[in-house]
């Protein structure tokens, strides 16, 4: 008897019809002696249309109670679903946040699911389907909170590691996990298995399959994860520990961002706290900083800082930079039309001269590096945005990708 | 200090600015030093919306469920409200049906409010709004009910009871009760005050402003009630017991049905039980009859049974008198276009002369009476559904209405 969770987005549910489909998903599996918990998203569209009711009455609307009006999404979705199964002469039944309940810390839009009581729940998956709403819970004191937008993946992982689930499958409106952006670089290919951390690098880098913080938890607790598609039959794009997968290519994928805005401090007084003076006023305001690299600069007494942010929040960042009293600057250079472009692989820790093979390709193509940042299993470069396509296809050849 | 619990229906909340308009009643009242417990309804169309997608699934959608669905709607509606007087400034919370909670008893989709938790809710009315939704609780064992359509009326009013409110608020769309429809009769009159038995005769004649069991836990209860418009500042129609109020007026308004069909079974079989004979299978399908008049027949072995149902249940209700093996009668008459018009008023128990008045007056006008009914504070007739305004504009007149 397999235990699975599985998680079915907003596209996925995105209409009647649609949700009809995902019951006849779900009876195949159950059908297969599998035990079954089914995490829904709301409607597509829908959390966007209740906030869009909230700003109406206010930009700073009260966030408990946008927390009550956006739970409200994936309970219509679970209702409708539960009675899906039904008619489908299956034994099915929905439990709302407060029903199981499911436990959250932390403040109202970004809370985090701490606990769950399975045995009610456990009992009835004997014969039964358990639908439960993702992105929700209640707190401490009795309130109905969520966890941040795309928090679906994070309540279905969470289910699977409070229910001890063999597997958790998340249902999209994709095939899986690519390469690269099968949108714009045609010979993009579905990788077949890829480590969590590969997994993390590529969606922080903007393949956005699923959330970051639930390919976290799930590689915290060891829970091996699907991403496949509900309108397909293929197979997904299984995750799970690296140890698992045998690597064949050192890369695995090409990600990329775009409308990245650079930003440059030159001749910063170079003492102890200095970066920490630069970032944490962009941080209290909420500025997203992406890449850092600072250089030890020529003089030794001073040095230059770079880093990037998204283009709408550069005039913002400036202006914060400007009236910072704690930091000593000679000038600030920005760059605003610039991308990012990663090259990710487990693989690559242990394969020479991927860095060599990378400046390279893009040399060959007469593009620029405006800065590099390294980690263990990504290689980044800042770029001009306008070389960005350019940039993912020579790197997706010449890494065997095609 | 007055506690007050005040009711917004669906159009009163069909729209965010409507919303907002519902919040500065609220603040008015809130400011005057008042209590305030504000029930909701769901945006108007809603829930109709809500059971158009089960219909997509099934016209038979397991009921559970569908009152999770349906429960989602005065969810909305009470976040929004909440949001909205806290951006006036005001200290308010919404309170979900599990979270007071407000539980219930009986069927779902038609279960009756039994207790609350009050104690919560009263200590946060020392200084605070609360906000709850209309239509809902929860069952014994935890799971969401619903209270039938325009259950709202129903909630506003065990509210009031179990907070000991000193009175129930319902704003609608309407100025209150009118002495006949203000659509149809333009001489019609709002009501200032009525008692509940003349409320529970006008709306269940036609009058469709609230909700008759709602009237009636209020009547149980002595609970004050005021019927009023949201859209206006204009005072509504009080509502409160007879001994309260003086009668100038024997007749304290006309209302009528339409749409409804006649039916007579000629000659039956004249023994006990033959009326539950003739009724029970139509009950059991549902088919909902108004008037019964039994004559006694010249004869006296048989007698006639004349009774009115609605139009569309005609047929239906034909085939089962005739299918029906139980009763034996000579013959079957009907009539598919007619309508009741009532004249409703507490004061003419004790004004002799009501009944020939009304009676006269239709002669006056040519109109032949079907079928007639009287009740202590009700003068129904059954005329040719072409007649209705004719006949209702008369008795208005006659009766001092206008």
């Amino acid at each position: 008897m397999v235990k699975k969770v599985l998680k079915f987005g907003g596209t996925s549910v995105g209409t009647v019809e649609r949700i009809q489909h995902v019951a006849k998903i779900i009876k195949k599996e159950h059908e297969k002696g599998n035990q079954i918990i089914a995490v829904l998203s709301a409607m597509s569209g829908k959390t966007n249309e209740l906030i869009d009711l909230s700003k109406k009455i206010t930009n700073n609307f009260n966030k408990r109670e946008l927390d009550v009006l956006l739970s409200t999404g994936e309970q219509v979705t679970c209702a409708l679903l539960a009675g899906a199964l039904i008619e489908l002469k299956l034994k099915a039944k929905s439990w709302m946040n407060w029903q199981i309940p499911i436990l959250t810390e932390g403040e109202h839009s970004n809370a985090r699911i701490v606990n769950m009581n399975v045995k009610k729940i456990n009992n009835f998956l004997q014969d039964g389907i358990a639908i439960i709403p993702g992105f929700q819970g209640i707190s401490k004191i009795g309130d109905v909170t969520t966890i941040g937008r795309g928090g679906s993946d994070a309540t279905a992982v969470a289910i699977a590691k409070l229910f001890e689930a063999d597997t958790c499958e998340i249902y999209t409106d994709v095939d899986g996990v690519f390469s690269t952006d099968p949108n714009k670089i045609p010979v993009a290919k579905k990788i077949e298995k890829i480590s969590y951390d590969e997994m993390l690098e590529l969606s922080s880098l903007g393949a956005k399959v699923m959330q970051s913080s639930a390919v976290q938890t799930a590689m915290m607790y060891n829970i091996p994860l699907e991403v496949r598609s509900t309108f397909t039959d293929r197979k997904g794009t299984k995750i799970f520990e690296q140890q698992n997968i045998d690597y064949s290519k050192s890369v695995t994928g090409v990600a990329y961002s775009k409308d990245d805005a650079k930003i440059t401090l030159l001749g910063v007084e170079d003492r102890p706290g200095v970066a920490a003076n630069v970032f944490e006023p962009l941080n209290k305001s909420q500025i997203n900083v992406d890449m850092v690299i600072q250089n030890i600069s020529s003089d030794q007494k001073t040095t230059d800082i770079t880093f990037t942010i998204k283009r709408e929040d550069l005039l913002k960042t400036k202006e914060i930079l400007k009236n910072n009293r704690r930091i000593n600057y000679k000038d600030i250079t920005q760059n605003d039309r610039v991308s990012k472009v990663s090259i990710v692989g487990a693989g690559m820790v242990s394969t020479p001269g991927i860095t060599y093979k990378m400046f390279r390709g893009l040399a060959d193509e007469n593009i620029n590096i405006l800065a590099i940042s390294t980690s263990e299993i990504k290689l980044s470069v800042i770029i001009d945005e306008e070389n960005t396509l350019n940039a993912v296809k020579k790197l997706h050849t010449i890494f065997d990708l095609d």
